[in-house]
């Protein structure tokens, strides 16, 4: 699939607001691809499919997760985190989207997940920084994604960790195995 | 066991000042077990027996965890979280504590784990909240405690959670595992 293409299909799936969104993670993605030498042109690829699921009916997500191979437990938490799996597996299934770098990268971008790629890292640290993000603590991850990008996507894995349980939310554990393995591997552990 | 023996059993690895802590950990489990009606005998033998390995050489503690079937990511995890695991096995082998209620109270005390049996419960809010402990927060689950067992225990873990994750250190699994399983049946869900 082309980027044109790729507009073409998400477009009529999304608020303007969640479009521009869209195009402004896809750019910094671009440039977080050439820092980090990763592959661009997929790099922008899944970054414009990446929120293609959002907008979909919960009954519909619901329905995609059950009848999937994906992990059930989705169900047990918060909606936020179904589209991107939902996303992954419709991409695949209706429009072609198996490369599995691209695949994992949507899937996981909002939960991000214990030993992911630096391609799957882009795109996660991408969705977070984009320039229209103004949450406390995104300027120090920005700073941060400039010189190490997986210093970057543990800071806004530690931030997000913090923001949920400090409204007493629950952590998909994606996101929490995504912690402990940067804190272990970039701190030396505990 | 009886309760002296277990005393004498225990005196001998631990400081007095963990020796002191113990005893009102013993006090305080007593009291939650007579107010949720768990017995009292057994909860108050898991509390004297709880801190047994605590002074363990750390080198001790490795080679039990290595050569038993607790699982092996716990080394990568501060060693602080290993005495309680390595107590359960040890008191098992060399002094025949085998309740599986008392053995899993003594192993979980640090960490909790997800579906805490009341039991195992009592012993984890007991250790939080002896009269001793002083850190920012124990009051209210103190507080809590008189009430409800259960949402004491949450406190604990998303006090813990907030602790570690703003000091950069890693979580063990058994932690948030813990921390989701009662933020989604005490507040339904994320």
């Amino acid at each position: 699939m082309k980027t044109d293409e790729a507009i073409d299909l998400i477009r009529p799936h999304l608020k303007q607001a969640r479009f521009d969104h869209t195009l402004r993670v896809a750019e910094t993605a671009v440039l977080l691809a050439e820092k980090n030498n990763e592959p661009v042109d997929k790099v922008e690829l899944a970054a414009i499919l990446h929120d293609y699921a959002k907008y979909f009916p919960l009954e519909k997500m619901r329905r995609e997760i059950n009848e999937s191979d994906l992990p059930q437990d989705l169900l047990f938490y918060h909606h936020e985190l179904w589209h991107g799996p939902v996303a992954s597996i419709v991409l695949e299934r209706e429009h072609g989207i198996t490369d599995e770098a691209i695949k994992n990268a949507i899937r996981y971008h909002t939960t991000g997940r214990s030993g992911m790629s630096q391609f799957e890292t882009i795109l996660f640290v991408a969705d977070y920084i984009e320039p229209g993000r103004s949450f406390p603590g995104v300027e120090e991850v920005r700073t941060a994604a400039n010189s190490d990008l997986y210093h970057a996507a543990w800071m806004a894995l530690r931030n997000t960790i913090q923001f949920l349980v400090g409204k007493n939310g629950a952590v998909y554990p994606d996101t929490f195995y995504a912690y402990n393995n940067l804190t272990i591997h970039l701190n030396g552990g505990n």
